[in-house]
């Protein structure tokens, strides 16, 4: 049976990736989320296990102390970090697997895991990442131009990633990644037992 | 505007390539395809400038000479190659270009177009290759021992190519083939305008 292969996927507020994400795993159910540790508390709506396990400060550092993590990072006094056992059983049992990070992630996780392959989500336009991130409501001038100075930072680090995702209409960016993670199943390393098989027949 | 993309594919015979190359251009109108130039005699059947140019062997020796060809190769004193022009014009023009070629054509275009994608046709199994091989027909017994190992001769090299399909269910394989073209136009390389764009407004 071939491995399952990781994709790591960023995009800065405003690329309009958690609603394309929540479309991905409709069109593609048999694919895997890595889900995040996180030691802050949980919010209205959240749910333990689906995209965050709640742990405590403690549970973590023992966590990055055992080198269980595959990136981490602590903002605002809590910690944010990817475990390396789920992502490991994932691949090992042949499925595809998806890790949701921002850039600084993203470059701790290529460091461990060469053949990852990562996907940035672009907003289509400058004029359309500004009217999404001023667009989400009431928020104070100050938070709208923190955002916006925070998604370009991002931006400018989208050369790090193997592809880019155009986030202008969902199903095409939907059927874009998916055609991503379908050609990455056929790369040579990936397709070599077939020819092995062929081979030690004749 | 962004450049065309060449796709390179090969696959030996019993792979179902030429089949499969009508359906993808079936289902991708909007795909160039390379007509190679020959200095054989027209077969029945077949149409100038369908498939191939038919031209003379001082006219093939003068676009050898004068370095017009991505590729070429003599066989039984007939020569055959991709013309180049029409695949730089192709690409110019922002069209994506297919050239079907054999494993030597495909090594020689590698050389001159490092930016070319390769894809290599997998029949799904020996026994499978072995059918096809044998169903031709009532085809004499060395022809097809010829046309077998000349398969297996082009399957040892599939290691030289960007991605292996595997030609069981040719509706499968055709999206395959599409997804990596689709995915080759989403590398960061290919996207770099619109972060370029993004970021200048900033």
């Amino acid at each position: 049976m071939n491995k399952g292969q990781v994709f790591i996927i960023s995009g800065p507020s405003g690329s309009g990736k958690d609603t394309l994400l929540v479309e991905l795993f409709k069109a593609c159910p048999e694919l895997k989320f890595s889900i995040s540790s996180i030691t802050r508390d949980m919010r209205e709506g959240e749910v333990e296990g689906a995209k965050y396990n709640f742990i405590s400060q403690d549970a973590f550092k023992k966590m990055i102390v055992e080198n269980e993590l595959l990136e981490y990072n602590c903002y605002v006094g809590n910690y944010y970090g990817t475990p390396k056992a789920p992502v490991e059983k994932a691949v090992n049992d042949g499925f595809d697997i998806i890790i949701e990070v921002d850039v600084n992630g993203a470059a701790q996780i290529r460091e461990k895991l060469k053949n990852a392959i990562s996907i940035f989500i672009m907003p289509p336009s400058f004029a359309e990442l500004e009217r999404r991130l001023v667009g989400r409501g009431t928020e104070a001038k100050e938070l709208i131009e923190k955002r916006m100075k925070s998604a370009l930072g991002e931006i400018k680090r989208a050369n790090e990633y193997d592809y880019i995702v155009v986030n202008g209409e969902i199903d095409t960016a939907v059927q874009d990644i998916i055609s991503i993670i379908r050609s990455c199943k056929l790369n040579f390393k990936n397709q070599k037992n077939i020819i092995d098989e062929v081979l030690e027949k004749c």
